[in-house]
This record gives C-alpha cells, sequence and structure tokens, in this order.
C-alpha cells in the first residue's frame, strides 16, 4: 500500500477501506507516514469528507493506536460524559458528583484547555493540592471505594489522535466533522465507557455555531457509537450566552460547589442535571429524564453530593476546606466592574467575544505552552432578557493585572448588545439524538 | 502574517495578495514554513485553485527565489522552449540546431526525465563525452561563438519550485494547472529568455490527456507570460501515439540526427518544425509559420543544421564521429520483436502504455535515484492508419536484459489495437494559444 496513492484515491472523492485507514492510521502512530504526507491527507479529508463507514473505521484505528482502559473490573455500567466546549461550562464538575452519588461509577480523563478558559484538569488543578496524575490501578481503587475519579489522560492514550489533532491545528483542517467526531470518540472508546453522554454546544459561543452543524456533528459521534457497541446520547445545548455565570478556574469551582449545595440554580444547572438524568439512563438507574433529574437534585437537597466532591477532594488530595472557605481558593486582585451603557433589555451576547475577555483576564491558554492564571476570569452579572439600567454592573472582571482587566472589560463591552426591545427567549435544550 | 490563516484563506476560496504569496515563497525556500503547511496549502491550491494573479504571482516569486541567468549580454531576441513532455518526442534535439543555424541563440537550459524515457540532458548524455555541466559563463561565451547552448540546470535556479515540485510528487498535488504552469513558467522567466515557445502535449501519452485542459493549460502560462513581459507562445501538439519512431536515449539521438540530415520526415520532423518556426517569428527572423518552416527546411536540406549539431557536440566534448557511425552510440544486446497476431488497421495506441514498455527495458526512471540504460529502449515499426498483416513487426524492443525486452513487449502487445476497421486521421497540430 502506497500513501500518495491514498491520499489521490480521497483528493478525488474515493472511499478509503478498512485497511487503507488502518495503514494510515498505523502509519500516523509509528511516524513511518512523514507529516507533510499525513497533512495533505488531512485537506483531502476536509474536502472530500468521510462517509459513516469511513469515520467508524478511523474512530476504531485511533482508539486502538495505543494503550486503552479496562474498566471491566467496575461493577455496573460505565458512563462517560464529552462536551464540545463552551463558555462557563462547568458541567463535569457538578454531574459526575451527583452522578457518582446515585450509585453509578463515574471514570472521567479529562483534557486541558486551549482558549477562554481551562478545561476541567485546568478548574481541578486550581483546588490547592488536587492531583489529576492517577495511575490506571489507583483509577480503579478509587473507582471501587467511591464510584468517582476525574482525572487527566494516560500517557498511551490515542496517540494517533494526538498527531493528528496536533497537526490539524497547525494546517487548517480542524473544522471537519468526521475528524472532530473521530478525535472525541477515539478518546470515549479507549477510555473505556460502556456508555457516553456527549453535550453538543451550540451557538456563538461554541465550535459549532448553528443547529445543523451541532446536530450533524452529535449524529456522526452516535453513528461511530452504534457501530462499535457503545450507546451514544446527544444533547444538543445552547451557547448563545455563558452556560454559568462564572468564567475561570477557581471561579467556576466556586459556582460548582454553590450549586451542589443547592444555593444557585440556573441554566448551568439545568445542562448539568438533563445531562446526568441521561447518564442515570444509560447506566439503567432511571427510567426517564423526569426520573433521573429528580433523584439528581434528591442528592442536591440531601448534601450526598456536595459529599461526594468532598469526597473527591480527600481521595485526589486537594484541600476539603475550600468547600467552606472560598477565600482557600485563589482570586486575582485586580478588579473591574463592566457597567451598562444605557438602559434596556440584555438583547443578545456574543459569546466568542465573552470568551475572548476570559482570555485576556489569563484565565485561559492562546498556545499549547501558556500557562494559566487559576484565580483570573469574569463573574457575568446579567443574562440575556434582563432588564438593566445604565450604570448597573453587567460583569466583574478579575485579573492579576490592571491592563489585562482593562483589556478583557473593553471586549466585554462590546459583547453584550443592551436594546430598548425585548429579545426572544433563549432555548437551552434544543435536542436530544440518540 | 500566520502561514495557518493563509492555508484557511485559500482553503476557503479567498484570493491570495502578492505579500501572502512572497511570505509562502520565502518561507518555502527558507524553509521557515515547515513541510507540513506546505502540503497542506498545495492541497487546498489543488481543490480551491489560484486565479491568473495569483499564479502570476507565485511564479514570479518562485522565479526570483534563487539565482536568475542573465542573458541580455547576448545579442538578439533570446528564445527558450519547453515541452509539457511525451514519449519519443526529441524536438529539442532537432529545433535547437535548426534555429540556431538561423542566426537566433538558443540557450536551454534542460531538466532530466522522470517516467518513460530520459529527458533531453539523458539523451545528451548518451552521446559519449557530452558535457553538460556548464557554468553561466562558459554558457554565454558558447552562445557567442555557436549560437547554441543545451545545458542542465544551474544549481540555484528556482529553489522553491524545487522543493514544491518535490512535495507535490509525493502529496497527490501534482494535477494542478495555476502550480504546473508556475512550475513551467518560473524556471524559463529565471533562465531568462525573452520568449518562450510552448509545446502543451494533449492525448494518451500526454500528461494532459484532453484537450481542453491541454488548453487551459496553455493559456495559463500564456497569460502568466503576459503578465511578466514575455512573449508566449503555446502549440497545442497530439501524443495519442509515439511522436517519433524511436523511444530510448540513444535511439533518440539518432533518430533526431536522421531528421537533421534530411533522411527522414514525420510527425517528429512536422512538430519541431512548427515549435522552431515559431521561435524564429518570436526572434523577428521568420514572418510567418510558412516562412519559418522553410527557413528551417532549407537548413536541413543545405546541411546546416547537421553542423550546428556537429559544433554543439564538439563544443560540449561529446564526440563527433557518432554523426557518421551510429555504432559509436550505445545500443542494448537483447532484442525482441514484436508482431501483429492479425491483419487490419493500426487502429489506437495507448502512448502512456508504450512508455511504460520504454521503462521496462530500461530507458526511463521509476523514482528519481534510478539510472538509467542509455542503449535501451523501442523502435516503432508502425503508426496509426497503417496496414499490417499478421506477423509483420510492430517494433523492436532493446534492451540488456531478455526478461526485461519480454516485459517490455508484453506492455507493447496490450498497447497497439489493431482493427479491420479504418481509423480516423490523427491530428498532429491542434492549436496555437498566444
Amino acid at each position: 500500500m502506497n500513501i500518495v496513492d491514498l491520499i489521490i484515491k480521497k483528493r478525488d472523492g474515493g472511499k478509503l477501506t478498512k485497511e487503507e485507514i488502518d495503514f494510515f492510521v498505523n502509519g500516523v502512530t509509528d511516524s513511518s507516514i512523514p507529516d507533510y504526507q499525513v497533512s495533505a491527507m488531512l485537506m483531502a479529508i476536509y474536502f472530500q469528507n468521510l462517509d459513516n463507514e469511513e469515520t467508524s473505521e478511523l474512530t476504531l484505528a485511533m482508539a486502538h493506536s495505543g494503550s486503552t482502559f479496562d474498566l471491566s473490573s467496575i461493577e455496573g455500567i460505565k458512563v462517560d460524559k464529552h462536551s464540545t466546549g463552551g463558555v462557563a461550562d462547568t458541567t463535569t464538575l457538578i454531574l459526575a458528583p451527583l452522578v457518582a452519588s446515585c450509585g453509578v461509577p463515574v471514570v472521567k480523563m479529562s483534557g486541558r484547555g486551549l482558549g477562554f478558559s481551562g478545561g476541567t484538569l485546568d478548574k481541578l488543578e486550581s483546588i490547592p493540592g488536587f492531583r489529576i496524575d492517577v495511575s490506571e490501578e489507583q483509577a480503579l481503587e478509587y473507582a471501587k471505594t467511591s464510584n468517582i475519579v476525574l482525572m487527566s489522560q494516560t500517557d498511551n492514550l490515542t496517540p494517533a489522535d494526538k498527531k493528528l489533532y496536533a497537526l490539524r491545528d497547525v494546517t487548517g483542517t480542524v473544522e471537519n466533522i468526521p475528524l472532530i467526531s473521530g478525535s472525541i470518540m477515539s478518546k470515549k472508546i479507549a477510555a473505556g465507557a460502556d456508555a457516553i453522554v456527549l453535550d453538543v454546544k451550540c451557538g456563538s459561543g461554541a465550535f459549532m455555531k448553528d443547529y445543523d452543524s451541532a446536530v450533524a456533528l452529535a449524529k456522526t459521534m452516535a453513528d461511530i457509537g452504534k457501530s462499535v457497541g457503545r450507546e451514544v446520547t446527544a444533547v444538543i445545548s445552547g451557547m448563545d450566552q455563558p452556560l454559568g455565570m462564572n468564567i475561570g478556574n477557581s471561579l467556576e469551582v466556586i459556582e460548582a460547589m454553590e450549586i451542589l449545595k443547592g444555593n444557585v440554580g440556573g441554566d448551568l444547572l439545568e445542562v448539568a442535571l438533563t445531562l446526568g438524568a441521561y447518564m442515570l439512563i444509560s447506566a439503567k438507574t432511571a427510567d426517564s429524564v423526569e426520573d433521573g433529574k429528580a433523584k439528581l437534585m434528591e442528592n442536591i437537597k440531601n448534601g450526598k453530593g456536595i459529599a461526594k466532591f468532598r469526597e473527591l477532594l480527600i481521595q485526589q488530595g486537594g484541600n476539603p476546606d475550600i468547600i467552606d472557605d472560598y477565600s482557600l481558593l485563589p482570586l486575582s486582585p485586580e478588579k473591574e466592574v463592566v457597567c451598562a451603557e444605557e438602559d434596556g433589555y440584555v438583547y443578545s451576547m456574543n459569546t466568542a467575544e465573552i470568551g475572548r475577555a476570559s482570555l485576556e483576564t489569563g484565565a485561559g491558554r492562546a498556545s499549547k505552552a501558556d500557562s494559566i492564571d487559576f484565580g483570573a476570569g469574569i463573574i457575568m452579572k446579567v443574562r440575556i432578557g434582563d432588564t438593566v439600567k445604565k450604570g448597573d454592573a453587567i460583569a466583574e472582571v478579575y485579573s492579576a493585572a490592571k491592563e489585562k482587566c482593562l483589556s478583557a472589560a473593553n471586549y466585554l463591552k462590546g459583547a453584550v448588545s443592551i436594546k430598548e426591545e425585548k429579545p426572544e427567549d433563549v432555548r437551552l435544550i434544543l435536542d436530544i439524538i440518540k
């Protein structure tokens, strides 16, 4: 088999066979195919796409390109969760303890964030002492004793995906649904869960700006799941404004704890409950979404959720006192309040620009090598549809340096549009794809 | 400027500015843009194309990526010639001495062949003693004394094109008219001629299989020429059968000498005269194609053409005695005659397969590292439209080893189709594009 022939085949719209895809992925993994041929193939795929069968074969080949995590020694149906990422989207920190507290094991490998704020790992690392590097043996042990592990991906998980993703990032071949789906699903399959609940974000702050492409991505991932015998449920949720009120790392940990304590509600809780409910359904622990949400809410009210979070912190070395004293978490010293410049309704938000503001504070990474300021970020004070008067605070910005605060505030001003006209209601849960 | 942004711009169908193209070509030349980004850009160009302006800018940037050859010290209008390549296509060896013998300086840098037979350089090297490595100073000196130099490209000519071509070859991005045009024209512009006559081949043995794509290629090259102030004339000529009768290196040198001596006519002579006539027209030495052809034919008849060839051989160290004694040229020892297996008309030829047969004899290179057997090749005995009887020779195969002869003979049998039906006339000169 010759890689040039395969590039030309795909370039001309041909369908790659399982053997050809395996040859490609093996060549990527062992570097026998040079990067310049890999990137030419990726661009050919960008233009000609992969059909469902090719996408499944690519996903499986990537999933098996390194070691896989065997969860079979843990009893019950193991359910994983993935979000395509949005602003103030910290559902994992809420639903993982809640679902675990309902008796369903949650063994979740997460990644670091690139963009407006950190990923789950970065948020966890903002908690003093918290260890994200957990060996596979240790993870199985934790799962058996506490039902919950949140950890970084093991080193040799899906090396083909790591290489392909790094190349896509620098060759203009990120935005392709089969490649995105394969990247996400290969990691989830290698991570060993029986069922997967996906949160596909859609809107101005998401990778998928419109409903149709979000649905296409969700369907592709569900189809991959079917073809490899893993149950996939995809929730399409809105990202036309930040999901929670806090954007940052320690700030998002605080909001998650407030929700687990039952002090705070809103869209972030609603999405966390919806995703959690589908996780319970997949694990045969709930009969319906209503039933699942009720069980999760019950464990907020009775304190089992926050207790599970405490157990997680203790298990992985995090200081559990943060739960009762948020001042033990980092908070950046400089503060700037962004105020409304006119009376009216909060009409719309450019959520990507709010994410950009968060990046300016130091809460996110512009490139992989950047370090994160765990105490930086933004607390939003308004949601779409709220009425404001000139001078009302619409957001608070926290950063290590005054000029970063000012720059972030500037992005925020441009991102929140206030009009006399009342906006339409913002839809939160747009669709469920199975 | 960021190369990822430029790749995405082209991927999305955008038009690259002169500054962006210069940034790309400079990055290719000094290797500051890694190959994997260059190949992604090439594949994006493959799908989205370059418009005339972008193609001209790319060509100019490549032409100036290394040293250029300054021919201004040679008097008169300097005319270069390029063929897109075909089987038994040795027009340069015929027209260069003929045109030079009409008083027009021919300073021609050539390349080596990849494929069915050698390039002009390989053919010249089949002549015992002939030196193709000529310095620029020496070339100018030769041009002033003899009006003719045939030489290899100087080392630092169009390094950007060299790199891009090498990458295109291994990334499935060869077949793109703007990239092909830019590659050819950048070398011709860097080689310094005032006017360029192109022979764009079209048919089963050519890179361009159909008339429309041959015309598109010719027009693109003519447009580049216009935009950089070089007169370009493109002749579209047929390649539905080998142009001459001999395929190989020394074998093609022999056929060229036979034509220069006036012993042989046919399609190869006709195309050489047509291209040569347009060279004379560009050099203001002929008024019309008829006038140009007549002047060239005159120098065949009066012996000035073959005398100029002799002068070229002596000038560059080649043994001039080959002109009178072809046995001084290499000829491979093993011979196989391919015979017609039925009576009928020679109806059609798959010229690419005949080229493949030539490659089997050892006359060509499958990859750059391969060495060429100068004495190997094929002598065709028939042309389309000829009648043959079962058992008549249709080709003679020469090679160093019997099994190579047999393999080549096998390809030849499949490549020549004999039918009862009389074929249509094969057109030789299809169009002239200026």
